[in-house]
């Protein structure tokens, strides 16, 4: 059975992404072609004609419309088909699905499911996106050979932290320290406290810290695919309060997973931060060190993917770690009932502000 | 189910392919072993041993007969064992499948169907083969990972000359001209004839033409899969008619598609013209505009091919210009089910003589 | 159905292969991490942590323990977990399997079977692996992308040599003698004397013969997968009997093959000689012809399997030749069907001790 949900916002794109081209993507198993319009605004189409099913993407653009390259079909941004060349009447099924787009901080939204309940109140955002003493820096996209359920799930499990990078986000320090895990609001959120420890790694190369410092690291997870992990640092001698964060030096990693097909996964990711936002030297060290951990884990995730695919001989064991995770993936075990019995009473899927 | 057809002349190379290796090809999702014997014709086994199944190919030519690789069994070029190693007897079942071969105009035709419809007589021809004012080049081999299918109605449909090729066979003259269809021959034919308009790419490089011409694309496609295009162009002064067509510059573009596979279609394809037949050199640069063109077909077909693989997501549309490939591939299903039903009472399928 | 037997002793590897490092191999299709113990010993685990499935060859070395790549789980070289982070108790299911090892003349042997019936007794083994007349001299691994049961049976065949090997082991001398084949004791013998013979290329390289010689093949092969051959050259003027062939240059190479896949599979080889003992130059120069020769195998087993993947066109014949190849095929069909009802009465399955 499918773990892909479709009524849910997912990011096709940074903004940067998108230009006059015609460029394919697929997401969800689908090609979707995306191009930015006269006006400004990104279009969506299914990049498949449908006539002899060439993608559009292989076409060329007339306007604001696209012209298919084997017979010339024509496809305005709507979709609809304004011309058939050799014959004057339009057929009603010559058009391509149009998906709903919207761009937000810098960031390309697609609704794959039913148009309906594409509501973009329900987007992803975070108020330090508008807030002048934060700044926002968009990253990169990390491809992973992956179903998105492993990608998601270790980025609400910050156990694994001190196993697989320790040399970036984690210690030794950390390894026994318990982790808190919260499932009542919309994320799904697992945390700890190291305190008075050894800097790790990135906040060494950031933070000016002599000595040790009280750090933490909250992982919230927002089925299907979103999460931010909010982590920082500060001086011991401070003595921060856990609900006072933005008094330490203190980072927000956005990852936005796209599935591409149920075993290959782009997570998108990108950061805020409340220190050095003046700089873009900063924002190319970050990303340096950020590109070292995600590379750790796309080796841990995809080794892991691969032997997901071979017969199991036993069924694997569950611990007192993955609580995060398990709350995960019943909740899109939920949203694939849902969907697969249409099931409108409940909540739509989708994606929700933060709160601290 | 299956979309090859078995009763039916194939073009499995060039004469000047075949020497005295041995060579392995695959036809019909069959491994097939051509070789030229001692008197100079062509012998076409089954290339596996029905030992221990290694392709003979592997082995060596004992005179006119194929020593295994493996075992030293060896099979005369009629495909019956002559030696088995080790023992004196020699099991019945000891064979090769030999195919009929016709080896004609430098093409060697073979055949993959039952051997007592093969029938010479039916294999294609041209009588401009043997006419001296014409000139036939043999091209190349345009190897294509798409079903065969796909391969030859796109040379019964001129529709899409304008949208793929429009720097050498097409130009946007023609994207509203309107195709006629004759279906009541042996081949399929879509043609039309554009007066009065700029030459295309191919003739502006070949032709003397100064001014605008009349020209002419005739699509002839015999099922299975032997596609003729007669295309020329003549001065508009000329004032040609339709049937005098050797008084422009003409060229019969021939396609012969040999599926490999289900997957995979070897497409040969050679020229004859009435023009420049006594320079090779005009064959050189005839070629090399032909593989411009059939490298734009080349992408479109694997394109399109690959989406097929794609689950369908509604049932795609058929327009107007889509008549002689929806009559090709519904003669391609009768076909099929005579194969399927042994239909012995029904025409036998083939190739055919090409009359204007 | 499967083709791959359990119960049985299998190469792992060369001693030479094992260090301290976490090494990964699959055996029959199962994950083995390999590495040698701080006493010496060879330890072998299920490559696979019974948590996230992250093969533990990805993780490090504590000790002799091995720590898990994701979250640190760590597991004794006995599979028994000693660690979860995270909680104090381990859970009885925390475990990964351990293989039976047994290390015996330089060759790491494993069991992946019911460790009930893993007797270290059963393991192959020759008595001049310790008398100091000979020289034993540990190969190379052919990795060969073929079925097990094929690359075995050519090793019980020696009707293959002169096609196969014309310059190494085999020539045309050898075509038409006849093979007798044994099946009485626990190996399948193939063997045939060649009198009067022109030396193979093999001994004309190590033999100092000048004239003729009588010269021998027997192939003893053990299922599951164990071929010794056992050839070498006498004088004619020697008039060597058939029970005295340590009078003549002989040569005992071995052939320890374990199946990777259903698909693949990795044949090590080395040899035992009773000539040129004390020069290592001699083991090169052996090693360099077998390479060619094994090379030569490849090529066949590889093409043959390919070929079996096709879908038939009609059963394969079975000649005089292949007896040994039939009655081995047939003992591996009974271990499949003994292993599928877990036949306990019958005699174990694995290796036995070599004799004349």
């Amino acid at each position: 059975m499918t773990s892909l949900i479709r009524n849910a916002w997912y990011v096709a794109a940074w903004s940067t992404d998108i230009d006059d081209e015609l460029r394919r993507f697929i997401i969800l198993n689908e090609p979707v072609l995306l191009f930015r319009r006269s006006d400004g605004g990104v279009a969506a189409l299914e990049d498949r004609c449908p006539h002899r099913l060439l993608p559009l993407s292989k076409g060329k653009r007339i306007g604001d419309a696209v012209q298919c390259g084997y017979h010339g079909l024509t496809f305005g941004a709507d979709g609809i088909c304004t011309r058939v060349p050799g014959q004057d009447k339009i057929p009603q099924s010559a058009f391509v699905t149009a998906y709903p787009i919207v761009e937000q901080h810098g960031i390309v939204w697609i609704w794959m499911g039913d148009p309906e309940r594409a509501d973009p109140a329900r987007i992803f955002t975070l108020p330090q996106f508008t807030d002048p003493r934060w700044h926002a820096h968009h990253g990169d996209a990390l491809h992973i050979e992956s179903n998105y359920l492993n990608v998601a799930e270790n980025l609400v499990d910050p156990a694994h932290v001190s196993f697989v990078h320790p040399t970036t986000l984690g210690n030794a320090a950390s390894e026994n320290v318990p982790v808190h895990v919260s499932t009542e609001g919309p994320a799904i959120t697992a945390w700890r406290w190291i305190r008075d420890a050894e800097p790790i790694g990135f906040f060494k190369a950031f933070g000016d810290f002599t000595g040790n410092v009280d750090r933490w690291h909250y992982y919230h997870l927002y089925a299907p695919s979103i999460a931010v992990i909010d982590f920082g640092s500060a001086d011991v001698a401070d003595q921060i309060a856990e609900d006072d964060r933005d008094a330490g030096n203190r980072i927000f990693a956005l990852h936005f997973m796209t599935p591409v097909t149920e075993n290959y996964t782009i997570d998108r990711w990108m950061h805020l931060r409340n220190t050095a936002v003046e700089t873009a030297e900063a924002s190319e060290k970050i990303d340096a060190m950020f590109r070292i951990a995600f590379a750790e884990d796309k080796a841990i995730l995809e080794a892991v993917h691969q032997e997901e695919q071979a017969p199991p001989k036993r069924r694997p064991i569950r611990i007192a770690i993955d609580r995060g995770p398990m709350v995960y993936r019943k909740r899109i075990s939920e949203m694939v009932e849902r969907e697969r019995t249409d099931d409108a009473s409940a909540e739509t899927n989708g994606s929700f502000v933060y709160h601290d």
